[in-house]
């Protein structure tokens, strides 16, 4: 079986892990399983063979044999239900760790984003400035419940889960922001995600990839 | 067996069926399950009652037996996996649709937050006309490759499933922007799923809690 990925050619984030692969980077690292890597360059992200893949022209995808899945999400569940280390066996445990799986991609992640079309896409608009501490707002509304929770707990429900996986990946986005650093509840959560031997694998891999792209003989 | 679900006591939407019980509600319409709501005023969803169910105080919820879910796309994808009518049985074909309910909730839904949050809570701000015409290029953006796909098929990829049943609930926002019936092809997409049987019975349930808590009587 061959597992094929793709990632940026040059990631954007400077090769903090910050792009989308790295989600499902690390949970082959977890399941362990190995996988092939190719690289998209931003222009053939708009090319007909990366769009037969993905129609929003997006990274990541995962070739499975025949099969071709693309958002993060769904292949980062596609995994955790065929290998394991990703989901609980008991069906209810499962179900909800399944629900703080789209809980960071639905009710957290948005705000992330607005934060970063805000800093980035915006950065130049007359109102950039005044308009920050609202995104900002935003975002600490659904970070405050989160931060409540993994006060008393390692993980969000029990044992490390994709839930988990997703949650770590979405939140350390804000670190540039410092709002990450500023709940140090939610900071001990991110590190202890870091930690963990999948994940620091996951990382090096992307990095390589970028200093190989940066490097001036590459 | 008892399925409950909560949804806002009085929708901010007039009784459109934007709000997210309603996605849920149209699932469970299309797998054929009996369910009581919970109705739950603004206050209550703040409350330790609602929080233990969903600790971002948002509806839906759904309780299955012991089990509390909250995120209507996991909820969705939960009664997917549990009865006919949602996914595909072949294991690739089951895999896509999951791309697709993702790619509603993470790609196609985010940008049309935005556009929410620019016209209802920032819309006294000095900058709201100025910043409209940004946004509505970002929701632009993720319409085209949908609008395309969708010029050559009924649904997103063969039958209906759980990935058409969020697309068109996200969707269904556009609509008071006037960005959803700019696109004929789209427009025909949400048509189609407003039309299933499964679709108008949940509606005609939720207009009825608005229609009722908006009586002089109630």
């Amino acid at each position: 079986m061959t597992l094929t990925l793709t990632a940026f050619e040059r990631s954007p984030d400077g090769g903090r892990g910050l792009a989308r692969d790295m989600r499902v980077r690390w949970a082959l690292e977890e399941a362990g399983q190995p996988h092939a890597v190719r690289l998209v360059s931003f222009d053939a992200l708009k090319q007909p063979a990366h769009l037969a893949l993905n129609p929003f022209g997006q990274i990541p995808t995962l070739e499975d044999e025949g099969l071709v899945l693309f958002e993060s999400g769904a292949i980062v569940l596609h995994l955790a239900e065929r290998h394991a280390g990703l989901l609980p066996e008991a069906p209810d445990a499962r179900a909800r760790a399944i629900s703080w799986l789209f809980a960071a991609l639905n009710t957290v992640e948005p705000p992330i984003l607005e934060l970063f079309a805000a800093r980035v896409l915006e950065r130049d608009q007359p109102w950039a400035e005044d308009r920050l501490p609202l995104v900002r707002d935003r975002i600490r509304t659904r970070l405050a419940p989160l931060s409540a929770r993994l006060a008393t707990g390692e993980w969000l429900d029990g044992g490390f889960t994709v839930g988990d996986l997703m949650m770590v990946s979405v939140l350390l986005r804000l670190r540039p922001s410092g709002l990450l650093d500023a709940d140090p509840s939610l900071a001990a959560y991110v590190a202890r995600g870091e930690a963990r031997p999948a994940y620091q694998r996951a990382f090096a891999a992307q990095k390589a990839v970028f200093d190989a792209q940066a490097s001036p003989g590459a």
